[in-house]
């Protein structure tokens, strides 16, 4: 066995571990503490494997489950950025590449290549798994907050263009779970958790 | 979209959001906060994607995420059983089948049929997608305890002999990665960190 690549591929997964003290915006069902990325990203791993019937073509599910678990692993440099906060997502690439090119760099090469390929891929939103893992991470904190009576877009007073903004994206990966979001956010609507802004109400 | 299947498929991930909140012995690397459930079974997955390599023989990487990704949930019911507990590892077995019961039950009958069968098919350590997932089970919490100077060990006053009884399992999934870890207990042997409580030292 090669040493020294275990050593490296050891040192990742220790980087990586970081992922459990960076904590994001949506809090944990009954009104639990803020999650974490790690169990985000296994949440979000979670639903693909169990909801995987709901995706609009046929997917890898070992290669989406793999841009679950990773997606967010920039954060460990350049923090959470939360889906709603605009100041903060105009800093977010150039902070999330430098991010990517340090912690990946910890991997032997051919991985880092690989790690990097799943990573951009996942970005740019384009490949079936890649549209299947982001409508997760979508659709993972929506369930949470959904089942918390709309607490976190309450306390961020996140209006409903904004939240469908993102939400309506699901819809490249899974049709059915898009509306499925979407007729509940009209249930949020109606009770005031979500502010509406439309024009024609 | 038949919508009574979507809900028992959100109320199991809802229930699984519990896995949070469920500690384990292992602390985080750095000797942070101890680790949880849902933290572990992240981190185990991604290690699993990571040093595939390792395996002894092919396996199908989806399966084993998914097992690793739900091979703790019982412990929602039957509380975390520390690995070198005795009188807790005593009743596990019966705690833990009623909580696979009533978890599972909350999905649709086929995914409550599919996940018990990648739950058993952990638990039986016995094709390569659960021998490589245990042994995963085994090697995420060695790294964090030997990054952390054996902490978890000397806190537990464990001995090798206890050690070398879980480690030595995980050659059945990857005889690479348990050799690795043999050598790096030895070092902990010496250092103190673990007790040395063989016959012929």
């Amino acid at each position: 066995m090669d040493a020294e690549r275990l050593q490296k591929q050891i040192s990742f997964l220790l980087e990586a571990d970081k992922e459990k003290n960076i904590f994001r915006q949506t809090h944990l069902s009954n009104h639990g503490r803020n999650e974490n990325d790690a169990e985000h990203a296994w949440h979000m791993a979670l639903a693909a494997f169990l909801l995987r019937e709901y995706a609009n073509q046929e997917i890898d599910l070992a290669r989406v489950m793999a841009m679950c678990l990773i997606h967010d692993i920039v954060e460990i440099d350049a923090g959470d950025t939360y889906a709603y906060d605009e100041a903060g997502k105009a800093t977010q690439k150039e902070r999330e590449d430098k991010a990517k090119e340090r912690i990946f760099s910890l991997l032997p090469d051919d991985q880092k290549a690989e790690m990097i390929g799943l990573f951009d891929e996942f970005e740019a939103f384009e490949t079936p798994e890649s549209c299947f893992a982001h409508a997760m991470d979508n659709v993972q904190p929506f369930i949470l907050n959904d089942s918390n009576g709309g607490g976190d877009w309450k306390e961020h007073d996140v209006s409903i263009s904004q939240v469908l903004k993102r939400q309506t994206q699901s819809a490249k990966g899974s049709r059915k779970l898009c509306d499925y979001v979407l007729e509940k956010l009209e249930e949020h609507v109606k009770k005031g958790n979500i502010k509406d802004d439309r024009e024609n109400k």
